[in-house]
């Protein structure tokens, strides 16, 4: 068996979405042996959405659910990569159905994202109609290796199509290592009480 | 297959070192629907000894190894929980030696500490003997439910003799809900660069 670690590393200077400098982590060095401390330690300041996650319907519904009502044990169980390498713009339904894509599945979506080190505005990401032809199929899961499952499209119609339909949402992922193909997904997140996202740690088992 | 999250939940409110409010973790909501954004998104601020986390050398030596050299499946393996719910003050090698721990054992120190919610300054905690015990028997790691595995001993006699021989440190485990014996663990850290200890979450399979 071989493993693949498929997860953003989590720095100051890594891509974060949009760009954005409220976004980035920050690392304080707060106790420092070399200042007459007996420890190093270290702070991290940092948005849950960062890197590698998974979104609750919290993030785009307020009153819905958090971390606090998730299953840490949810996230190990098998899921089906997919290759969208040749895709441009957005992954639409015509895209997906030229794929074995069952009732249940999770499906994590590789795309020319997971081999970019900076931020792209213009991202791969999985467009309304292929978000509506998976929940139509009944998928469990979809991961991608965008920081959105959508850029920012007006009313997230993406996000909402999923989370309506009890799907969860991966985003942040970086697949570069892994060819299309059946996995074992060992996920855990930061167990972060009640909040709209929780970082992820991805392995996947082959 | 029966599976246990032996992991702290990290909240505002949860136990922490010494009680210090330096270390208290800070959730910010950042975006709100509510006030008109089009999320929800939270910040969070903590120490990275937060919880149920992995130290690495830095934290007690400068220049040693941090967060970037570490394997981060390295906790996916097999492991042992010893009850010690009798020890009081330390565990000292006369109490591991009433336990059968073999060379490369990976073993999870189960004490009073699991079932305290709130932070102890006398928990209980592995004394310089057995950590020295523990060496020299040559395991792999030592996990305990303790925020330290020391309580703050002049000089970190206990995480220098592990440190020293190689041996994983995990401290804040809660382990009240598994007996001794043995288990399979499934403990990936989030993925954070280049510092002295990693958050992790924790499930024991048996």
């Amino acid at each position: 068996m071989a493993r693949y670690d498929v997860t953003m590393l989590v720095s100051e200077t890594m891509p974060v979405y949009k760009n954005k400098v409220s976004k980035k982590p920050v690392f304080t060095k707060v106790s420092q042996i070399a200042q007459g401390a007996s420890t190093n330690e270290t702070d991290v300041h940092f948005n849950v959405h960062t890197g590698t996650h998974v979104d609750f319907p919290l993030h785009v519904k307020s009153g819905a659910l958090s971390s606090r009502a998730f299953d840490i044990t949810t996230f190990i169980r098998p899921v089906k990569v997919l290759d969208f390498m040749d895709v441009k713009d957005g992954i639409s339904s015509s895209d997906l159905k030229t794929k074995n894509i069952l009732k249940g599945d999770f499906v994590l979506l590789k795309t020319q994202n997971s081999a970019q080190e900076v931020f792209d505005f213009n991202f791969i990401y999985l467009k309304a109609d292929g978000a509506r032809y998976l929940a139509d199929l009944g998928v469990s899961g979809v991961g991608i290796d965008g920081l959105g499952i959508e850029r920012d499209q007006r009313g997230h119609p993406s996000h909402h199509t999923l989370m309506d339909n009890g799907i969860w949402i991966i985003e942040g992922l970086r697949l570069q290592a892994v060819k299309e193909g059946p996995y074992r997904m060992v996920a855990l997140p930061l167990k972060l009480d009640d909040v709209d996202a929780l970082p992820l740690t991805v392995i996947l088992e082959d």
